[in-house]
Formats: C-alpha cells, sequence, structure tokens
C-alpha cells in the first residue's frame, strides 16, 4: 500500500465486468469532513442492483459503488467537532437524515447513490453523516450495520414500539432479517423466521428464533403462522419479497397488525385484498433505512444486548467480484470485504 | 301508531324490492339493556351493499338493516348504570370496541351485521354500546354519527396525530368524506377535495376546502394535488374508492405521508407501485369506523366547533326504498329516514 | 375444609390485631360473575397502609383486605362468555380499566379498595375483570402479578416506549422493582438498581442488573448514576420513594429523561427545582397499575420470556399476620399466602 | 443609517442601566451563515431575567441580549444551500435543535444566551438555525415567533397529541399563553383562560376562549375550572408561574390530565402532593422553546389559520430601555423593537 494512493473499485458501465480496481488520489477533507480510511465493507443486495443498472439507471460514471463501511478518522477538517483522529466510524448512509422526519426528497445524499460510495481506501464522511463504531464489534462485524442492521431496527424499534411478547415474522435469512431475529429475540419478542432450508432455519433457531416454518414444504406459511398463534395471526411482519408474497403476509397478520416492507425481491408491486385490510385496522409502512440518532440508539443496543452480526463470508479486497457473485447465492448473513 | 307494536323493515331475501314492513313485538330490554325509540335512522352505503348480498353473503333472514340511529331511552334493565330514562342516545356500531386496540375477531357484535339493525321503532342497545348524542344537534342530524362521522373522526384524529397546517386530501363529497372536511376545516388542517362536479366542489369550499379539484377535468389529479402543494406532496389522503384509484393517491403523498383506507366502491384491491412507497415511507391503515371512547371524545368536538352534519335529503319512514335509491345517486351528504 | 363456608381474614376495624378469621357463605355468581376458589394471594405494601387505616380512612367494615390472587373457576353465572369452570385466573384490580385511558373516576371499582379483597376461601370477580393465569407459573408464582408486575409493566411497556439499550434506574429491590428489573433485562434495556444492601444488590445483579448502587455507600447515588452514564444522566427512572428522594432522581436523569412515579415511601410530596426539569424536558408521569389488555399483554411476554417471580417467603393461610409483619421488614420479592 | 457600522444594544454589566448602545463591525458571513438585516426584535421575559442577572449569572460582557428577530438575508457564505440573498428568515433559538430530541447538552448553541443576541443592525444566523418568517406576517408580527409561539405550539402541538373538543387551562395573557389560545381555538380546543383583569379577559374571550376565570375574584380557580368541566377537570394545564401556582394546576386536572411547565415567575420549585398525581396518572413535561422542523410546521400551521400575533406595543430602537421596563407591567401581547 502506498499511502499517497487511494485504490478503489470503480463502475465504467453497469454490469460486474465493469467493476474494476482504479486508483486516485486520497481527497482532502472540506472543513466539516473527516477522512476516513477504511478497514472493512459490507455488501447490501441493493448494491448488486445498482452495479447491474437495475435500481439506478441514470448512474453518471465512473462511480464507486456500496455504502456500508467502517473506518478510522485519518484526518479532520478545520471545523469539525463532533469527532476527533484515530475514532472508529461509520457513515450515515442517508447524509442528511439526522432525526425525526426524513428530509422532503429522500435520497439526494446516500452514500453509494447520489454520493460516491465506500469502496475504497479513502473516503470522506461529512462530520454530521457519521457515528462511533461500536466497541463490541470488530471490523469486519462493525462495517454491517450501516443498511442491514439500521433496516430491522427502524422497522422493529422506531417505527413502531416493540411490546415484549409479541409476536414478528421474519422473512428469510439475508442480511436484515437475521439481524431482525437477534433484535426480535433481545427484546423479547416471539420471532417466526421463514425459509424454504431446513438448514438454514435450524441455525436460526439456534439465532432465538420461537418458531420456523420452511414455505417449501408449506407453502401456506401464512396459516402455518396463523395456526402458530393459535389463530389469532402475528402482530407483525417483515415483508423482504413483495408482490404476491405481500398478499400471504397480510393473510397472516392478526387484528390491529403491522406490516413493514422492506424488500422488494419477489416483484415491484405490492398488492392486497382490501376487505380484511379495513377489518383487520392494518398498518403497511415502508421502511427506509433510518436516521442517525436511531444509529446511535441501535449502538447501545448493540454494546448493551452483546449482539454479534452474522457473517456468512469475509472476502479480501482483490476478490470484489467474487463477493458480488456470492451475494446472489443467498448468504446466511452478511459477505464482507475487508480493507486493502 | 300502536305503541305495543314494534314496526320495522325486514329484509326477507336480497334486493330492495324484498325490504319490506313488519310488524312485531317491542323487544324486553335484558339486564344491561336499553330500550330505544327510534327518532332518525342514516343511511350508509355499505347498508346498500348488505340489502344487495354483497357484503354479508350468507345473513340470515329474516334480518332488519342498517346500523345508524339516534333515539330516546323509553326503559333500562335492572342493572343498567351509564344511562337513565329520558337520554338520547346513539348505538356504539362496533358494540364490543370500547377504547384501545379492537376485539381479536371484528364485526362478532356490530349493529346491523352481525347484530339486528336499527330500522325499526324499538331496538335495544347494551348499555355498553351506546353514546349520548350531542345536545348540539337534532335528531336528523345526530343520526348521522355513528359510522360516517366517526370514520372521518378516526381517520383524522384517532389513528394519527393531527397537526394544523398540514394538508389532507379527500376524496368526494359522501357522507365520510363532508366530515371530514368540516372537521379538517376546524382543525386548521388544509383540505383539498376532489369530486367530478364542480357544483359539489363550490358546496365543499362553502364547507372549508382549501383547495378543490375536479378529476373530470383534471384525471391526473393527484398531479394537481403535488402541483398545489408546491411539489411537496399532500400529508395524509383519505382513500374513499380502492382499486387503481389507490394508485394516483400514494403519488399525491410526500415523503413520511399517510394512506388512511375507507372506501372500496372502485375495487376489491389496493395495490401500489413498491419503490415510491418505500422511499418516502409511506404508511397505508385501514379504518374500520372506530370505538367507543372515541366517539364520546368526537361528540365533545362536534359540540365545541359547532359543527352541523351535511344532510342531503330525509325521508319518511314509509321512504325506506327511496331513500336507499337516492343512496346510489350520490348525494352531497347524508340520506336519513325520519322515525315512524 | 368444609366447602360449604366461606373462610376469610377480615378486618373488623384498623390495626393489624383487628385483622381476624371469620366464616360466611360461599357467594353466588351473578350473571356476569365467576366463582373462584382462590389458591394463592400476595400482599403489596397498600394493604399493610389499608390494614393500618392509613391509605382508606373511611373503610367500612368488616372488610376483607388484599387484591392479588390466583384461583380456580368453580362456577359461572349465566351469561359468562370470556371464562369456563376450570380455568386459572387471576383478578384485574381495577376492575373496570379494560383499555385506553382510565375511566373518570378511578377506583370506583377496585378489587381490596371500593370493592372486596381476595384474602377469602371463594371470591367473585366479574368476568370483564379477570384474565387467564399464564401456565408458565405455579400458583404462588401467579399471584403475585395482579398489581406488583402490572405497575412494572405499565411503567415500562405501556406508559412509554421501551427502547433496547435504554438506561433504567430502578429503586430498592421490593416486589414492584424486582418486576421491573427482570422485564427490563429481559427487554435489552440497561438497569441500575439500588439498595442499602450489598447482598440484595448483589441478587439484582444475578437478575440481570446491568449496574447497581448502594445508596448507603453512596449517599449521592444520583450523581453515581450520571456517572455510570459518562456523564449523559438515566432515561427513565421509577421512583418508589417520593420526597426528597424525588429530587435526586430528577438530577440523576438525562435530556429528555423520564420519571414514573410509583411508590410514595419516603412522603407524601413530590418537589423538584423547576430549571432542569425545564432544560432537559422532563417527563413526570403517575403510574396507578394498569388495564386488563396491558395485563394481557404481559401474561404473553411472561410465558415468553419465561420471568419467574422473585417469591420471598410462603405464609399458611393461618398465618396471615405473620405475613403482614414481613412486608415492613423489606422482603427482597413477594410475600405470598398460600389458599386455605 | 451608515452602512458600514453595526449598532447594538450591549450590556456591559447587569442591570438595565447598563444596556447601553454600541458601534461595532458588521460580521462577515462564515461558510455556512446568513447575514441578516434585523427588522424586528421582540422581547421575551427571560430576556429581562438575562438583563438583570438573574438567568446567566457568569455572563461575559460584552453581551448583545435577546433572541427573537426577523431580518432580511443580505449576504450568503459560500457553502450556504437552504437559503439566498432577498429571503426574510426567523431565527431558530435553539440552533442546534433541528428535529426529533434535543442535544444531549440544551443550550450550548441559544440564541442571546451561548450565542450572541439579536438587538444589533446586522446578525449572523448558521443557515441550519434559521427558517423562512410567514408570508401573511409583516415584520413586527413574525419577529414574536421564535420563543413566545414556537413555546405554545410546542406544548400544544408537538409533546402531546391535540384532540379538538378538550379543554386547556392557559394561565395569564402574556406573550406564550395568548399564542396558545390563538392556537387552541383555531384547533377546536376548548380554552379557559386566567388573569386578575376582567378587561383582559375580556380581550382574551375576543380572541377565542372557550370560558375564563378572573382568579382575584376566584382565588380558587382550580375548583373553577373543574365546575367548568362539570367536575370532570381540565385536560391541559399551561403552567405559566410554578412555585404554590401548580398545586392548583394539579387540582384543575382531571384523569390522564397533562400540565405542561413553560414558566417559573412565582418560584424556582414545583411541588405537587403525589396521591393524586398518582391517581390521575398525571403527565407533568417540561418544555423548552422546540426544534426547527417544529418551527416550520407552525409557520404553516400560521399561514393556514391566519393567525395573527397580539402587539401590545412597538418601541423604536432608541427605546431599548423603555421597551424593557415594559416588560414588567404585564403587557397584553408581545412587546417588538422596530429595527433602526
Amino acid at each position: 500500500m502506498r499511502p499517497e494512493i487511494n485504490k478503489s473499485w470503480q463502475m465504467s458501465g453497469f454490469g460486474l465486468s465493469r467493476l474494476e480496481p482504479a486508483e486516485g488520489k486520497i481527497p482532502k477533507p472540506g472543513s466539516r469532513d473527516l477522512l476516513v480510511r477504511i478497514k472493512a465493507v459490507s455488501l447490501n443486495y441493493k448494491d448488486r442492483m445498482i452495479v447491474d443498472g437495475v435500481l439506478i439507471p441514470d448512474l453518471a460514471f465512473p462511480f464507486v459503488p456500496t455504502s456500508d463501511a467502517v473506518g478510522e478518522v485519518m484526518a479532520i477538517g478545520s471545523e469539525v467537532s463532533r469527532f476527533r483522529v484515530g475514532q472508529r466510524v461509520l457513515g450515515q448512509v442517508i447524509a442528511d437524515w439526522l432525526d425525526g422526519d426524513a428530509p422532503p426528497v429522500l435520497h439526494k445524499h446516500t452514500l453509494g447513490s447520489s454520493l460516491p460510495g465506500t469502496l475504497s481506501d479513502y473516503v470522506l464522511f461529512h462530520e454530521d453523516a457519521a457515528v462511533v463504531a461500536p466497541q463490541s464489534l470488530g471490523d469486519v462485524e462493525a462495517s454491517t450495520l450501516p443498511i442491514a442492521a439500521l433496516t430491522a431496527w427502524f422497522a422493529l424499534v422506531e417505527a413502531t414500539k416493540p411490546i415484549p411478547g409479541e409476536t414478528v415474522l421474519i422473512q428469510g435469512t439475508g442480511g436484515v432479517s437475521l439481524f431482525a431475529l437477534q433484535f426480535a429475540a433481545a427484546f423479547g419478542l416471539r420471532a417466526i423466521v421463514t425459509s424454504s432450508s431446513d438448514e438454514k432455519l435450524e441455525r436460526a433457531t439456534g439465532l432465538g428464533a420461537w418458531q420456523v416454518i420452511n414455505y417449501r414444504a408449506q407453502p401456506a406459511w401464512d396459516e402455518a403462522a396463523r395456526d402458530l398463534t393459535d389463530g389469532v395471526g402475528v402482530r407483525h411482519v417483515l415483508e423482504m419479497v413483495g408482490g404476491d408474497n405481500a398478499r400471504r403476509s397480510l393473510n397472516a397478520l392478526g387484528a390491529d397488525g403491522r406490516l413493514s416492507v422492506i424488500g422488494l425481491l419477489g416483484g415491484m408491486e405490492l398488492s392486497f385484498p382490501i376487505i380484511p385490510f379495513l377489518q383487520n385496522r392494518i398498518v403497511v409502512q415502508g421502511i427506509s433505512i433510518g436516521h442517525r440518532r436511531a444509529f446511535e440508539r441501535m449502538n447501545e443496543a448493540i454494546e448493551t444486548l452483546a449482539i454479534k452480526p452474522v457473517i456468512d463470508k469475509v472476502y479480501g479486497f482483490d476478490e470484489v467480484p467474487q463477493a458480488f457473485e456470492h451475494l446472489e447465492t443467498g448468504p446466511f448473513g452478511k459477505i464482507v470485504i475487508a480493507g486493502s
């Protein structure tokens, strides 16, 4: 590593084959910026959608992808007051959402989207858009928090009121789902996990799932969930799929149930029958990661609860394409790229 | 009127032609019942759907329809403590929903549905399922509150937090919509009303609408609503139609917007594109009338705010079929049947 | 035991010496009552205050004290629909508070206060004022829930929004405090417990306390609590003492802190300096047990979380005076009287 | 006016006699600052407490007091994006509270306290700590919003959920109280106003008070308030006095009542009897102005509701001492100092 050079992975166009190593200068922090030496980057499925040109069709190239990263503050701008050199920080992905309601137009200042991504040796974070990483986690673990953990936390804790003992159904065992499972178990919620793999469900049970449903064995997993709740229905479903799957989610819910919509792997549409939706007074809410204050609260909770992110595999900085390919195969937990 | 006889309109089967006058005995109040002499009944569209066999296909006949009614307490059961003879009362339509969350299974005890309706000279209300009618309203006016007003109130006040100055878009000028408009104007909300009739929109303006949109002249009423809010989008939409209309509703909403789903005239399905739903963190909530505590709070507000329900026409007790027919023609405000 | 006789402990006047065994008839259930054979009764400090004439100076004698009890349904009234014979039930202490806001006048229908108490072989519960006991608990354990557990649950879960990772300071190790500690630990809150006894603090640590403070060793326990939170201050304090103690509680709180006022052993007044109260935007809330819906939710959580009430000692039905005397000595957990 | 000179009123020590005119240079905006030409300044009672040395005993001199001001943006720093030259702006008094929870330490960045005040021709506002003034108000009117109006708004709308028809008791007719009255009337709340002056009460009625109480004629104004609510008690009291007055406020409240503590003219302590506090489950909350998002929402509401601040008197920029003296005499509405 030559310290004066900033190595990155850059997209010169859409498609994984056009994501390539590049070298540039180390950026200079503006008056309120942090210069951060990246230690680890974690991948989210939306990174793959951006690389493939599905999510942001009008992206300008070259573009450095990924949003989630942990690193060390190497230098700070002249007016920085929230951080000091040497601290280990995480980027706040929706950089201008600090607390309360979101900015009127979301994603004007989002890491790895409207702002450059984090797949570099060095990046700049505005001091308002960073938080201290939890001391209880190593670099690889900490890198997984900014999107996957915060999304799960926001759905379970911030956007609603978690009441211990309530049931929550979590779809699948991807990054967000496993954080949701770990949080739910730690808060005293009864988590039901669905998957098509008995082996994954067994691991979910090990992470604290109250009940599991193999939706390959039981395609009517919504009815299975109702049975598990003595016919009452589930209180909260985390929708990771969208499309027709959401109809089953709605059916799994009981009176005053809540559907947090997070993922869209199964379709770009949501649709429901309206009568049960009205009779059960269902609330459906779209979730978009979360604000910085929630990130700070979550980090407190992760330390208190001794939660350890589930890592499927760590790749080297020269193995980025392999890491992206792994993402397609349904990992159990997070894919991380160690810093160079 | 022979006081010992209880005149009703009874369904002997589905269809308006099978809704006919009938005579029976005046019921005897059980230990916690109120015997109520009905003074006025108001119609809701769901009454027509019940008469037509659309809403409750397995209804047992004979059946007395309608839910909304005001009357005078003529006698009380031996253990009644909440009311006394001579008071003027309104029935709580979801009879077992008193406060907080709804009962696990809604509509096990609903007037004019699982319980007998109110289109009779005399009905029994359980004392837990009645409230005192506002003194500021006459009988015809008061009869309109139990469903239309309470649904609008619940969507605007109970299920969310009304913040004066916020925008709310109200679809159409039916019973719920006009109550929503009157409440919104009285709370300092900026109400946008849509209709296909300029004449109705003019009357809506007279009732306090901040802006109006004729959706026949402007089929892209969602874009018109965005324009009225300087591109920010509306904060709250009351969905009265369902089906494809809900797609426009979603598009009219700004960040952190809310869609209260109330009506389903336009379809039995709700469907949305998922990306804007996520990015704007939209909340969609099904509304099912409301609980008794909300009814009491609303009555306080109606008196305080001097709100007068909008009545389109009052029919005699012998004109019930005509009243039901009027309902089909898109009245401006409520259709009421005066007591016999 | 002669089954036709109902044995009780009755107050013929104020003072423990006037609490004496009595015999009467087994009551007949009214149409919506449950006849319950009592299996265990737990004591609360307010029971002692009632026996001593401190809490209800105008009590009418004879009076059967105590509120908390578990028992088996032996017979039901003709209109009972919520329960069946053979179920094990707990009484809802504020019998007319089912959900949402409380009745306008509290304690018009409160067990062991305006209603007769539970220190009898047989009592009547109105079916609306009972819940099923958690299956995971034995009789002695279950008897402790109606006041102590529900008060702790209401303060931590219902009256506010519990956010895992937040700090909560719990004063003492009485019945409410230990339930609060067990709930807090199970929800992922960081519980700080205060006591004058190192031995009790050690046991509190065993129950999940994050930190403990011996207020005899550290009379400025408020400052000790601030230190434990890196100077930020505690998020929530459960005030069990009142009087001057509340001044320290206020000082222990950080910005947007909350003080739940539960106990009043230390004085009949609350007083605070107003400037820090304003600057930190403190919320102080009075807690009065809780409603039936909360009781049901809590029971779900107790089963899910496998929480076992801490019992200090169980007395026989003929040892009631000894049990009351024990209450004065600062037990660690609950004092229970087994049924006759 | 020589444009290169910045005229101010400066404190060289405590006491009104040491608040004197001064001249300095016009400040240069930093990269994210707005240079604002002040058009009008309004006084709050805390300004007098600062001038007198009561509120901030360790103030460093010279010091320019006052917080509330409206002005025109004359120049902007190089990185400003939220404003442009020519806009009319108001300062956000707690400059680092933008939304959600407050910063951990309040008043580290507060106008006219830890930051310089506004009693100058020119001041700098950080672009994050300013909002656009409502177009519906003139300069004198707009200058009154930052503290008095926002405090009333925060207590009535942000810190709680306003439900039309509910009762709110407002103490006195000072700046915060009159805004609270105007907001309450516009939201459909039933406002009860107390004062010692029948003439002021008459004017309060003109502004929309539902009921008024002269506490000189009725020293037991708490009982008078209970009577006005048929014995139920008031839902919300805005405490403007503190000290023993708060005991009456508590007594005026009904079940689940709320006491928003705002003022402290009557004492530096709050004290209550604990039993009614517990039995009614009272919530007492300290109010500290509010955040920027609330300020923006309030301005929308002020425009929508056509609310016009009540101005008692406008002084010239050379009459600052007279304006401060007026403040002591109990004005009806706000005292404003026009810009030089």
